[in-house]
């Protein structure tokens, strides 16, 4: 027999980063009561000095009242989730994760228990650990949910209510279109970010790269941005979306040997109607 | 033999666009005389009514007191530049210019001016024309010279003393390698990130796209921004430093391989390890 769903007014946040920290924050003043779990003692006991939650332990048993658990932990803990974790999640609970890769999340999870919910909020900084959890970091921000047919219809409402009391806009996607699209926004451009910065190591005359080195600006500073992020999120964003990845980077390597041809032909008239495309394009996915 | 420097306090600027109005603008502050020459009656009077300069004409008879004349014209102009206006630059005044690619610039104009000076500050923003000048443009950048054997150690000064009084960092450079630096972290991210934003035309699900451009946030804005700037501009640029940016061309495309390869060979630990590299490369360009 199904167990009615769980009523309370307390939820538990399963890690106090970024996302999980700033969770805490926001619920509590929201008026729930925010149970958070810490994955060591030291976490813990920062993690309470700074107000994540009311309640903070390194025991999954802390969970057990909750209604809503949120998986706010790194995607390779998503994808091989502690047991002891597992067994003290409330059967009656809905549970969710932030996790930005959806399909890989969802094949482990929809096994694991009947109300999980994959989802995520389109939010951060390039802070990590205990310490980066901020107020108002998400409002007006996109929360994403990728709903399979066997997506238990009250527990993603449940999500959705939750996104919304957190000032987010609320989406729903197929996670395969949703895994193309943000390798897209967001995996490919850390790539071809990082391959600038890399890029910088193949001059062998000192005095071009120390000059380089004084003259970078803005440009330079915008497009090799997301290429310095955390190298660990990173590595891990790549092997968990790599097809999707690998997909796009024909695609770029097309569109970059496009223009190169152009250069090295010299045709100029066309490459600034190349460049004229590009400023149309931005907009429509930046909403400007 | 040689006519003695013109030591007047007037400053002569041809084109009152971004660089040239700003220019026009601080000039006045720090108590120059400022006389503009423009293009258009159009632009003359408007630039006029916003103060860029104390007296305007779009006759280059307007030059003829100064001891300081900056060419703050687009790089064609700069490489093709009208008769008339070389035929009124006083032949005692110092001239400058304010072009970001200097090689095929000097090759031009140290035939043109025995006071010719290359030179350029590193400032700017995405405006253009005769509305975009704004005061405090300059303080705190880089203002790079690229002398010749051949350049006046006297005219050279003049140009330092006045990047100096704008505020500006003085540098020198050859010119060979000041066009190869400024490929690698101006030109060079231009065609990247176009070639992310021409990427997006390659898929064929409409799906994937309208997602990606509802969750495309700070990671692709930034990737993205100068791949979308002035396409003029841009391809201006690659036309007048073609061979050293498909020189960096070739070193990014082996850098984006061997990122590739990794992903391909599914290596994580070891792209993590390059990610932790580019995170350390970054600052070494920023100063951060």
């Amino acid at each position: 027999m199904e167990q009615a769903p769980n009523t309370s007014k307390t939820i538990g946040i399963v890690g106090l980063g970024l996302i999980g920290g700033s969770l805490g924050l926001e619920l509590q003043n929201l008026g729930y009561q925010v149970h958070g779990l810490a994955h060591r003692m030291k976490t813990a006991k920062r993690a309470q000095e700074r107000g994540l939650a009311q309640n903070i332990s390194t025991d999954p048993k802390i969970l057990k009242d909750c209604s809503i658990v949120i998986l706010a932990l790194p995607l390779t803990q998503l994808l091989q989730p502690d047991p002891k974790l597992i067994n003290e999640l409330p059967i009656n609970a809905v549970i969710t994760d932030v996790g930005s890769v959806k399909e890989p999340i969802i094949k482990v999870w929809q096994k694991l228990h009947p109300r999980f919910v994959g989802s995520h909020p389109m939010a951060g900084t390039n802070q990590k650990g205990v310490e980066a959890g901020i107020e108002n970091l998400f409002k007006g921000k996109a929360w994403i949910s990728t709903p399979e047919p066997t997506t238990n219809p009250e527990a993603l409402e449940t999500v959705k209510q939750l996104a919304i009391s957190l000032g987010c806009k609320w989406l729903t996607a197929e996670s395969t279109i949703h895994d193309k699209a943000v390798a897209l926004i967001s995996h490919l451009p850390v790539l071809i970010s990082a391959a600038l910065l890399k890029t910088t190591n193949f001059e062998e005359d000192e005095s071009i790269t120390e000059l380089a080195k004084i003259l970078a600006s803005t440009g330079f500073a915008d497009t090799t941005r997301i290429g310095a992020g955390n190298p660990q999120l990173g590595s891990s964003m790549m092997e968990n979306n790599s097809s999707a990845i690998l997909d796009w980077l024909q695609s770029y390597k097309a569109s970059l040997r496009e223009l190169e041809n152009i250069i090295a032909s010299q045709e100029w008239i066309l490459l600034q109607k190349e460049l004229e495309q590009t400023k149309i394009i931005r907009p429509e996915f930046l909403n400007e």
